[in-house]
């Protein structure tokens, strides 16, 4: 058994779980290959750290790479010391419903990683349902890996700086070892809990406003499950914030723009509606752009804050905001924890169930703002795919939002360099080759170019308005002429609604991959 | 002024709106073309009928054909006597959010008349939240025409066979006309009305049982709004029914299978989830099949009832069932209103953004089954377009239900016949030509060849499982011939998460364009 630290002690406050107090090592003899894990954190924050890497260091010294594999359950990302280097080391057999990382993608695209992603808000559900064990003969999860900051007197568990699927992980699990990270601070308070009930006796999440609380502090948990309990001392490991660049603040600023204009044309109220927005340098410069904007008591409903959600707070305009991680860099968590007491009463943390409940998200009238791989003409995005096959990240919430929100808003860089060319691809395609978001769904593009008010258009509409506003220079004429010809072609046949050219329609994109830009000279 | 009939006076409570009584032709003052017009009916019933077939005679007496175009608003699909004969007369500029028809499609295909459509659910808020007439100077509807069979003492509207977006046309309307219907019975006490609040004061469906009622009897109005009142001696102008055929019957064997199963591996409860069931002849061997099946105690949330479901009342095993409408043939209608007593209580219609509400069918559960045009190896599929240009029908309510379902199905024929080749089209292909439903929201196919589970399984291994159980034999080579070529190609690019050959893609729908099938002889 391992020693019980002080600081251990003061966040453990059920002592029975004290016995149960192990190191890293110790709890090696719990897993075995083709085992189905499951591990707390999201977006890289409230993941288990010291037993993720006591494997991976047991299999580094044994030559176990490609034969110590295992399913992998978490709600979104991990970190990279830990699920990456699992991926260099060949652990892991399937990976649900989301990735970040440079290995585990290649794993995945060398068909060594079987990956699905699945909207963020519907995974821990279909967990529950059983739909990812159902080929188990004890239809669990075999062991899950949960951080906590805190055990409470009931044995309940307090995360971290993430909830994500923690609560349906535990729902799942046959057996459990629990993180307790005395590194960072205890996070209690910051949650609201709530556990998956199954059809027919789940209830409405009454959820009328974004600081509405409707669940418990910490985690539930069957004491019996759990194996052991590991002191952890390792932080979160982020990286630093994105910040946005030139091509972002065009974007952002013509967002704002049209915030103010339907605020001034009425349907939208002077405190806007909740926020949500994603992750990377165009979401930091949009948010950014409203901490300086004359918007006032903004709210914020969404999947993870990143650090501009501090400035945003800092600059008094906004006043609440509902997430279930926050992924600050180094600096930003110190800045954080520095001024807890500021921030503490303005935040809540809940599970992925709840931080992206459509029921909430269109009850509430989210503005969704998301950054596709590319977007068509006619109003679908491509949220994942590289050239409909190379996984670039997963799906994440985006689906969850803009399928949801009042607002769903879509936006990129109009073009993105390639190898060779500056402007080699561009981001405004006839088709995306992959779909993610369908026409149904979205209402607004953004680029520097422009903004593209999609709402109440028909396709050929749709699509001349997005090639006026959205796409880049170099890529208009060719847009257009796609249109023209697709529109000429198809009106001919019968097939107008939504004109395309089935066999050139990608011809773009293989022109990227086999010449290096999507610059082609004619259809 | 009109003579007020019995009849009328009788459906008529609220005597000062008598006042207001008069003929169809007496209300084409009212109309002038470039006008936002709103229509009751959903499916097929409910719609106005005496009004827009006068306003059709106007137009073909006084050769006003492409003069008198109006911008039409209705929840679902009216009748083809008002809408369809509307298209033949070029009388339709822009249509939201769905049709059947075919002079409609015939205009929308040729690019006469401007359409999207758009989830049903969402359709009515979008109205609401002024998407659609923002570019208006009044934001209205300047007509909406309401069918009613009967109005209170209040003056509220109780609709007919369907709520439709009825609701939320009379909350957007500038001036409103209603119908009264004298031919049908009165649908009173049938409905469960709910109007559309706006964020951020919007409120939970507190729906938890299918058979819950959250609203009320009838639909409130201004009465100062209504500009006429017209006695409709008109039926719903519905066709026969579409029974299932022997592809059809396999089908639902394969599916009654598969619930069973679920059942038995306690995923499902032995009275199921309330069923969700799309239109035509699959859907109505599936129900005709669970009629017939071991299930007790069934419950039903869906957009709309067909004759079959007359059968699962009558069988027993269907306890309760909530719709936006009831769709029935004729005949199917007559034994409705004759045994009315022994429906009436396990009947109710709501509001389609209720029906159709994301919040409530995943809260309960939902079994959705759908058919699509066509469905990929990869598990997206393509509810509208016919080579993912031509309008076939609208959307909608198949991505309500599928995206928000506990299980989410989607069944059709391997194979449909071209002109020249009874199995010239295949609907299992590499990659939708359109994109309506994502591999994020489909959990089960199903053709007459056998039934392909996708849960849980990655891309490449969902194409496996795709090619062997569900596609037609004559198709099954060449679909696993592009799945190794595909898989082969990428893999060696490292792009293999979900391989495609983009140049190639769509080879056998161009074939099916320019050879009438999609029998090639190779990639």
């Amino acid at each position: 058994m391992a020693t019980v630290s002080a600081a251990l002690k003061s966040r453990v406050r059920r002592p029975a779980l004290l016995k149960k107090v192990m190191t890293a090592e110790d709890t090696l003899k719990f897993f075995e290959p083709g085992q189905y894990l499951g591990w707390s954190g999201f977006t890289g924050v409230g993941y288990p750290k010291m037993i993720p890497i006591a494997m991976a260091e047991h299999v580094e010294k044994n030559n176990l790479q490609g034969k110590w594999k295992f399913n992998l359950f978490v709600g979104a990302s991990s970190g990279a010391e830990c699920e990456d280097r699992w991926a260099a080391n060949d652990m892991i057999d399937r990976r649900y419903p989301h990735q970040v990382g440079r290995n585990i993608k290649k794993g995945i695209n060398a068909g060594r990683i079987r990956f699905a992603d699945k909207h963020l808000s519907m995974f821990p559900q279909d967990l529950v349902y059983g739909f990812y064990t159902k080929d188990k003969p004890n239809k669990k999860l075999d062991v899950v890996i949960i951080e906590a900051t805190a055990i409470t007197e009931d044995g309940h568990i307090v995360p971290g700086a993430s909830v994500g699927a923690t609560p349906e992980l535990i729902q799942m699990a046959d057996k459990i070892i629990i993180e307790v990270n005395t590194r960072i601070p205890s996070f209690e308070g910051l949650h609201d809990i709530t556990m998956c009930d199954l059809p027919p006796y789940r209830k409405p999440y009454l959820v009328m406003s974004t600081e509405d609380r409707i669940g418990s502090q910490a985690i539930p948990i069957d004491t019996d499950k759990i194996l052991a309990v590991v002191e952890s001392n390792r932080p979160d490991c982020t990286g630093p914030n994105t910040p946005g660049d030139e091509k972002a603040n065009a974007i952002a600023n013509n967002l704002v723009e049209f915030l103010e204009h339907e605020v001034k044309m009425g349907r939208l109220p002077e405190t806007l509606l909740p926020l949500q927005s994603g992750i990377g340098n165009i979401a930091n410069a949009v948010i950014g752009n409203l901490a300086k904007s004359n918007f006032k008591d903004v709210t914020v409903f969404t999947e993870v804050l990143q650090d501009t959600f501090l400035e945003f707070f800092d600059s008094g305009k906004l006043k609440f905001a509902s997430a279930t991680s926050i992924r600050f860099s180094p600096d930003g968590f110190d800045h954080f924890y520095k001024n807890w007491e500021s921030y503490k009463d303005r935040l809540l943390l809940r599970s992925q169930q709840v931080s992206n409940s459509p029921e909430i998200i269109r009850r509430l009238g989210c503005i969704a703002m998301n950054t596709p791989v590319e977007f068509d003409i006619y109003g679908h995005a491509n949220s994942t795919l590289v050239c409909g096959s190379g996984m670039l990240n997963g799906l994440g919430g985006s689906g969850d939002f803009l399928r949801n929100s009042k607002l769903s808003i879509m936006h990129t860089p109009s073009t993105r360099p390639s190898k060779t060319d500056p402007n080699g691809i561009t981001c405004v395609v006839p088709m995306s080759t992959h779909v993610d978001q369908t026409e149904h769904d979205l209402d607004v593009y953004v680029t520097e170019q422009g903004l593209a008010d999609l709402r109440g258009l028909c396709p050929r509409d749709r699509a001349q308005v997005v090639i006026d506003k959205c796409a880049h220079p170099d890529y208009r004429p060719l847009l257009q002429d796609y249109l023209d010809q697709a529109t000429k072609q198809c009106l001919a046949r019968g097939m107008g609604h939504e004109p395309h050219m089935l066999d050139k329609v990608f011809k773009m994109h293989t022109n990227l991959l086999e010449n290096g830009t999507m610059k082609i000279d004619s259809w």
